[in-house]
């Protein structure tokens, strides 16, 4: 089955496929889910057309859940977050920040369904299992957003428990279907279709051979600051533009195998930052530029009784890890924009894909494209 | 209909009625509510009794609705929060820290209903008023929770959409019903029935006259510390204790009227802690302690064109106001304890209330009766 | 020669041989160096009388030194810090705060001489021993300071780099010497003298054993709010105040054997407030108040090359250590005010000791007094 | 003499003299002084030759010393700050987190001068003028950082407090110095000599006209890793690296007379990342990357009785802003290698500056030169 998605993925071009020159060495899939363990799952809601009717549609909007350890695992994980721009919401960062570990998912959807994926996380938990020693684990659940209000029906509250559900339960390992699909179903990054986007890197063996995997729901961003490459590709591309601004957000998730710390994984994301200066971001005030990073190294970490061992890569073995959250942020943001197709959405709001063959002309130009 | 409440509130002791000695001048209602145009409602949801079946109850649980200028205006309050204990939710706080404003109330409920409160925020924002020029303002609602499942089918999710308006809808200025009310339900404090409690502070004339007010919904803490007007009260009464740990949680709602920027807010969520610390908590790891703080100075400081001119109290003025915040928290906790009444939920668990006559004697044991 | 340091640290009484009720265990010094392998140094600097000439004095001042690991050590800890309110210094913590590691000593002072202890704590280093594999690891020294201009000529820069060698030089481990010496020689406490302090707390054998000590440079807080074991003994002894406010400021050092990772580290941090509550601290905008904590567990957790193993307590068996923290910083502030004697400094102003009788008698008032 | 400086500045080639497109519309001075008030010194220290005899030299450091107000005013700032890699100092911080006011200049020297500068800047404050009403208020300098240790005797102490005292007293409005001059004179970018650069942006009348400002002290980066307006220039300069890491650090000071308060000043530090991602920076573990944000808009808001009355820039018009501090940063580090020389140091350790003709080249090739 992974081999027929990997099939389907392959059949449409990724980033790299059209030539974006990229630094490091991606994984297999070059996707978060080349870090073990992690599972990705998509909802995604696409129905009517026309004049907006609240409550009915049009609607262009979905969850997406990202499993640390997948679905069938309740053992957190160490993580932590940071926040660039603060226009948005990630619920249960509270007791990450203070704990040092993730307990569940992260859930990824739009601005107004934040409440109901969160209830519905704790719902699906106490349905898998019996309470551990403690209590429900994950009655603080992580659950992020971004406005897609510009195509979807956002006030309609089309989100519901059975769809967090249903990106829980079909969360898999493998390639992971990018643009409009789950939470990113209906975003627009850089003024271009957006949505979800992943990369991943593989260190080199001196450096621990260890993998970072990025997955973004990319709706940030302005046309004219948009760089690709280093190169102003949205300069180039000046047409059909929606805001004028940047405005929106970016939900960044960061997985990683390398055994770290809460503290050092605090320091990663906060360099998801350079990533997204790289695409050209100035992270607007009206955006929700909101990063988490985990590591699924030391499991049993949070267990309850005796003491725990624990294994840590020493502070100054993080440089290759940094430089790999960099390239990978800056990598998923364009592929998110490269699989994103043209949608249109409520009001029959048009928002056009980012055109392949512009993009490619436009590297060219500046003899930035590939091979 | 403020009077008949303030009858009725007044029907029933507070602690200072009781004898315990508190420093400062609270205001007229020793409330949040002395602020002005600060309004508190709530939604009690009691049924049922017996063995617990999810999903059907027993039910002792509810929604509290703290508005800072008022039901019936949508105009933001400079905020900020700080968090003792992390092991907790309060939404909308990412936002808050990076803006520096509070754009909605500030709803309080069970750990499982955050979600459900929070999107009704949103729904009821909507049917409110058309979205401002920015587009929706309360989208990203500040919604807090402390667990009631030692009480309360908390499992069952039976807070709805229309708990919370009613909390929203029902807010009101005066007397504010304290104990087993609104999302104070079903909690418990140092082992005592909790719930809701609150406190004011007005500062003398020479210090600006100011107001602060202070709302918990107090469910944390250790019989063992518990401490009164700094006498280890809890262990003068040792019978029927719950945990003998401090597990459980606090929300702290501070509210004043002083012309204050979100620096300063800031720094008094801070001081919260030390009103907590008179009162004997240690902050236990199962604790999510989580205060914000806000003020009302300062009307239309949020609009979006041209210059907005603010008042600000110099750093070095802070100090009453530092003081009254360690002295509102510091009562409106005692206030939570001897309003709460006796109360037998799931699995017919009985939490007894504090005795008020046994109170009286050990304060009077150790000198510390006032009057 | 520690027996004999100990013989006559046993001459001066301590809060608790005065009948101050505290609660736990302390260890065997109830010193902050009951954490093995502490070690405490200080230099005192008293010289001249009556009226100040900046440069030439009087002098009332000096350096209290921290060593985690004792003075032989270059390796690092765990560690990590908190302020409650930031009008102070602590020099160090930009890269504590990222690292996780403490990499030197705690150096305390006055305001006006952290540059030259800093400075003199790299050349210590740099004399002490070759770089390491990463260049000097002590670049970035952790220096804390209150102000003493109160009683000490501090615009005169008294303190000279030899001062802080010969705290570092001369720290050594067992009962530590407090009040009117080192970096606390001439501070003020509550409006009575103040200085150094320190306490500690040994945990149940079923909690782990582990100790908890703190040490205290106490120079803050208001007469009118000072509470001793619950008591407003401030009130009880109103005579000879010194400002009638909460200035000044406080620093805590907090150790530990406890296997803690920074995260944790940094949660007990936070909880020192509550110990300074339980003493009526409201932590006044001219206060200082800056915590730092560290772990002496897993050693060598630096290193440069290949993993670390580290052994960590879960989260949830931190109550104890928490409650430990909160009671041994209660003790320590009380332990400054009662080791401290009167003090007489620039332009003759005299601040008066806390008299050990009149505690008593407050106490006893109270029936607070032990035994 | 202000003309006579520009001459000589523009007798020197700064980054868009070659070439190098920018956006944005920079100050007269495309300086941190075209923010009005700003005042900027340097006290350079080179002396000596060949192998590293610690304490005799050779010398290769300095002092710069940025006054928000200018020498002669007193009168604090808004303020706040961030961390994007923490190995690093900037004292002061504690208090300007807290109080929001930068009460004093920035310095910025070589990390093991920090303690000498920070003393030396409370010595000229007591000479400057009696103490204010709350005491000394430069008694918390600002002091930051990076190191020079591989063209400077760094443990030899050579920085002595006049140096500080001369950035202070030569500080002046106008063309800033750049390259190898005051706490610049030693460093090393990106593998090329680095040092002061400094940039500017105007905003159009429709956002304000508002003017931003930095200044870098540019120690830090990889050759590998560079990107100058978006192009990999460092590879297309492969030769002469020094570490083939991202070592060192860089400390960036941003002024800007836009009336800001400091929660939004915090938001504009935070961007300051977005720059150095846009100019190739991983931010590496040995880095110390500390960014300080000062508005010189609200005079006399410090002030110390009654209330103040402030004027502030609502969050929805902080856009333009929060642009050019990303463009002025990109810049800022740009001037910096282009203004430095190649410099020889200890041990006859040689830095090369980067090559302007290899500079022109390398964009040319990628169609990025500007006219």
């Amino acid at each position: 089955m992974v081999a027929a998605n990997l099939a389907v993925a392959q059949a449409k071009p990724r980033a790299r496929d059209l030539g974006v020159p990229f630094d490091g060495t991606p994984g297999v899939y070059n996707a978060i889910t080349d870090v073990k363990g992690v599972e990705v799952g998509h909802t995604t809601l696409i129905s009517g057309s026309g004049k907006l009717k609240v409550g009915e549609g049009p609607v262009r909007t979905g969850v997406t859940a990202v499993l640390p350890r997948g679905k069938d695992s309740l053992d957190p994980v160490f993580g932590a977050w940071f926040t660039l721009n603060g226009n948005g919401e990630m619920t249960g960062t509270t007791w990450l920040e203070d704990s040092g570990f993730l307990e569940g998912p992260v859930m990824i959807t739009n601005t107004h369904s934040v409440g109901v994926v969160r209830d519905a996380v704790i719902a699906w938990r106490i349905k898998k299992a019996p309470p551990d020693s403690e209590g429900y684990s994950w009655s603080l659940p992580v659950v992020a957003e971004t406005a897609d209000d510009d195509l979807n029906d956002m006030n309609g509250f089309h989100v519901k428990p059975e769809h967090a559900f249903h990106a829980l339960d079909t969360a898999h390992g493998g390639p992971v279907e990018e643009g409009n699909v789950g939470g990113g179903t209906g975003m627009i990054c850089n003024e271009f279709k957006g949505g979800i986007g992943t990369s991943s890197r593989v260190l080199d063996a001196t450096a621990g051979g260890y993998t970072v995997g990025v997955l973004v729901q990319c709706n940030y961003g302005s046309r004219e600051q948009l760089r690709i490459a280093g190169i102003n590709v949205g300069r180039e591309i000046p047409e059909h533009t929606v805001w004028q601004k940047d405005v929106g957000s970016i939900i960044v998730v960061l997985a990683t195998n390398a055994p770290l710390i809460p503290t050092q994984l605090k320091r990663i994301a906060k360099k998801i930052s350079l990533g997204l200066g790289r695409d050209g971001s100035y992270s607007g005030d009206g955006s929700g530029d909101i990063f988490i990073a985990f590591s699924t190294a030391n499991p049993g970490a949070v267990g309850t009784q005796g003491l725990h061992q624990l294994t840590m890569l020493p502070n100054d073995s993080l440089d290759p890890i940094f430089l790999a959250t960099v390239q990978a942020t800056e990598e998923a943001v364009v592929n998110a924009m490269v699989a994103a197709e043209t949608m249109t959405g409520i009001n029959n709001h048009t928002v056009i894909a980012l055109p392949h063959d512009r993009l490619r002309e436009a590297l060219k130009k500046y003899n930035r494209l590939s091979k």
